[in-house]
């Protein structure tokens, strides 16, 4: 049995991610951490635990933590999570990290976008980036997986297979997405509240939104060129589920039959990547680890559609995915059967 | 032209007041007030007002308010309503509170329930309970009237008349009531967020919520008995709306047609209140000041079935209602047709 | 491997049943049946299948569906379920009926609420009512189990230990309940649109739901006694859950702990009732097969609130429980962890 | 007074026009048609209109609602208006029709979209596109509107500044559109249950919804170029709203700054179009008459975002204001204050 820490447990990736781990065989929850007062029973903070997790949330060092637990899967806000990982790791603690401290390789990027300097500088060029459909073989040896955002793994499985192939023009790349709301996470904002999002379709952070470096550095990694995309976020009323509509240019005339099939010999054997015919809706994903993705044309212009549950194919699912890989087990444990 | 301010004007209610208001053909809008920094326009505090209030929102003094306006409407919480309204009252302004502070008229119950002691004690006796249908008659000569709450409107409407007539016992009245959540305002909370309320039902503050003691006091004053009702509050994953299904006692055998027909008996010649024979949805008064009641059978266990807009008749719409009475114009100015 | 078909497949609940048969490692789903055109495979039917279940959905006899299962789960419409059922178990083949065929045990009674005479009436007596928690002892050697209901479980589970225990009244049993729409079927009609229920709340066939017979008949059994309800089902704008508020008059003085204790002790060594202390919300059991239960007191008045996925614990679920227990399986197989 | 009018009164376009025109000074409501059995009141199709509106549904001929009616507004399905709109008109009763029937120009291309023989075809090419803002002028004289679809208004609303000064390529604008459930009707069909709909998003019609040869035509025409789109709408699990993002090229370097002015120039005098520095959300102007349309810029990629209410702006509410220009009345009757 693998002993496993979730640091940062009172959010909704956490959540999601401590019932995934409830039904992996190999898995044993061994602590639960958040800062709040009086050590609350685990179910107290998410009444869906009750009777399933037997655990305080505890306010645990770094060291306590890696007493603990073999693997720390962090749940903590970006910011928060370069203070506690370099601690966890030298005490010989694995780290996956659901924020996006780690995902990107240059200091000097991760300042302009988060309004920061990086405190832990020098992993970010050496950390992996757990999108185990294309980077599956770093990661088994890995100390520390950085867990892909939700946005960026819809965009980037979507675009990965033509942007390889050379078949879409690297810049440019319209990608117009929408979230459910879950994606924001638990603390209160204003703009989070039931009632300022129910019924209500808006776009946010246009042209700044903080996924659009990570995409395109993945992409650029991926394909070998420099990729450049343009990045619409919209939210959504409903809880869970990210949809990309993508506008890419075509280096070459292609039929939907083609490209489809370029898709497919891409995600050869990739169990969690359905390329479908159909439009695919954000609820046929929900509450699974798939990624749906399907291609369209409108007159000569090219439309790439992906979906998949944000929490767990964009957060706590492929987290434990990264996991499977990291301790060697079927990649699929826990997570299919969906 | 009544010059009317807002004093309160961030939260749900002050928006959909101000939206009623500006459809008044007797009102100017004068100020609006909040404590938010900068003054900003209330446009950018409401985008849905762009171009339909050129206002700020100032941090306005109870004697600055008065000058400026002839009726302010208090939108603020409870316990602040008391803080302010004594000096514009004294500046010479007439106040509609749509705040619970001077619902009760009993200094010691209102501690009970609230868990402070009232500042302001000695108008609690004397203020007119701002709900019409019962009370229009005592509304015209008031300087302060307390607008009714949600919950509250929707309970006491469906039984006023039944209890009048002494067809039901006047204690152990169960009232299950169903609220959207806008009645939970707009200050963020984790209960009001999206992702805790959306796909989700729950009942809150069962045995304890604070509408109770004003359904009695008013119902009790109304059918001159000692009236005691059982509430338990649902939070419903909606915007706006609550219904209330109510099951009394008859204290003699009755129809469903004998019961409709005394209730419309009792609300003859009151615009606002459509007895129906469907069953009503909070959708079909949604948006509108109308409050629909029914009533049905289950074996001999009466059902009386109340549901309105808790926003509008629940709130802001009654408040202009109140305000109609109290400045002399048509009760309907402005809230029909709706 | 136990060989499973699913007759009447194009729905919600079979959906449901397919998801959780997906993840049982005794069984193997063998047919999919409906009478949709040109066998269209189940995932054009129900495209969140795609990659899961290939099969087709046929339109099979009930003997070739005998042929090809050892059980079949019935997803079929009330009235249709006595077509085919008693020609499939006479082909040998076992049955678990989600329809509320074969629920009631007089003929009478079902022919006053469903309209119909029932066409295989020796059956009605002595079909096993597959609520596990109450009967899970007859359900083994059972060639026939008919599932209960959603409002139905719902009901029951909360009322049956306090009935049992004579703590609280058999009759006027005060039954407020909410569901949401996945519910109401997957057949197009007015009442199920979106842009009806949406945003709206509204009780539905008071007086005449057709799941009163079915509660009050069941706990009539389970407690000895003749026992009578009143029960108010409302539409709520969610997908799923069932949450009822539920108000009995005590039979003597109890407090909230007792008829907790009691009920805890009722459900000892159930796997999937959860009473609690908090108030329950739907989204805490939501995709579980869990029936959260807990008590309040409003003044003397006892309140029991009991809240399930109705899709699950209401149907699907629940009928895996039950083909657990006939197939001599753990009961919580497919089931739990959740 | 003029007497008008609703043909098709049980969908939901009709039943907010119902609304609109009862808040009409110079209207009266003289027939409302449906071809429901009985003739129903208009508060049994639509339970919101009770107390509202005393009339019933009847089934009329078009002589009988030429002789009842100055205004006919026809709320039928596309194809159901060419059989009745000639024969209105021919009886002399002027026709505002919510369809799409006339208002493509060319009947080889409504035969292309609609896959049927244009059965008027003399008419298309003569009748008024009734979105004011562009053809305010060609209204008052007019016998037949054609009022624009409601992804059509938000597109060219969007559009039409920026193409008529030539800042933007006429061809490859790429249209993201999202619009609530409400604009695809009240008649019962699988994908517009809640069930399906609820927590759900998906591209659907993309490359074939007929609204794309609408908005060419008519940007065509206004802009005095060939105009080409790239269209894809999405479904949302809300009400009402539609947003579009849409995605031209610039011809020539521009700011944002400049081009919003650009808009605000172009939209002087316009009562219904905001142009607003913020991100619209589709919530700010629901319920209203408002068209919310602002520019951003990612990179050196444009970006134009426009919101409306499919209902009104889309549909009943712009048909009320062709109406006001046609009879010669404040264009803003009844729309405003919203």
């Amino acid at each position: 049995m693998v002993r496993v820490a979730i640091v940062g447990a009172s959010g909704y990736t956490a959540l999601e991610l401590i019932k995934i781990l409830l039904r992996h065989p190999q898995v044993k929850i061994t602590a639960v951490t958040s800062r709040q007062d009086g050590s609350p029973p685990i179910a107290t903070v998410h009444p869906s635990l009750t009777g399933r997790l037997d655990l305080r949330c505890e306010d645990l060092s770094p060291e306590q933590i890696a007493e603990r637990a073999d693997v720390a899967f962090a749940c903590l806000p970006h910011g928060a999570s370069t203070a506690v990982i370099p601690k966890i790791l030298a005490a010989g603690c694995k780290v996956i990290d659901l924020s996006a401290d780690y995902r990107l390789s240059d200091p000097a990027v991760y300042e302009q976008w988060y309004g920061e300097v990086h405190t832990d500088p020098t992993r970010l060029g050496s950390t992996v980036y757990g999108l185990p459909e294309l980077f599956a073989s770093k990661i088994p040896g890995s100390e520390l997986i950085a867990n892909p955002g939700c946005y960026t793994s819809t965009s980037i499985l979507a675009l990965a297979p033509l942007l390889c192939a050379k078949l879409i023009e690297p810049t440019g790349i319209i990608i117009d997405a929408k979230s459910g709301v879950m994606g924001g996470g638990r603390v209160p904002k204003l703009n989070t509240l039931f009632s300022e999002c129910n019924e209500a379709l808006s776009a946010y952070s246009v042209g700044k939104h903080r996924h659009t470096p990570e995409i395109e550095q993945v992409l650029s990694e991926a394909s070998r060129q420099q990729v450049q995309v343009v990045f619409t976020p919209h939210l959504i009323p409903m809880d869970r589920g990210i949809l990309a509509t993508i506008y890419p240019r075509l280096t070459r005339p292609a039929t939907q039959a083609e490209l489809l099939q370029t898709m497919r010999d891409f995600y050869q054997g990739k169990p969690f990547i359905r390329v479908v015919d159909h439009l695919p809706s954000t609820k046929d994903s929900a509450f699974t680890n798939y990624c749906d993705i399907t291609v369209r044309f409108c007159r000569e212009q090219l439309i790439v559609i992906a979906c998949l549950d944000n929490l767990i194919k964009g957060a706590s699912g492929v987290a434990v995915q990264n996991f499977n890989l990291l301790c060697g087990f079927e990649e699929t444990t826990a997570l299919l059967p969906a």
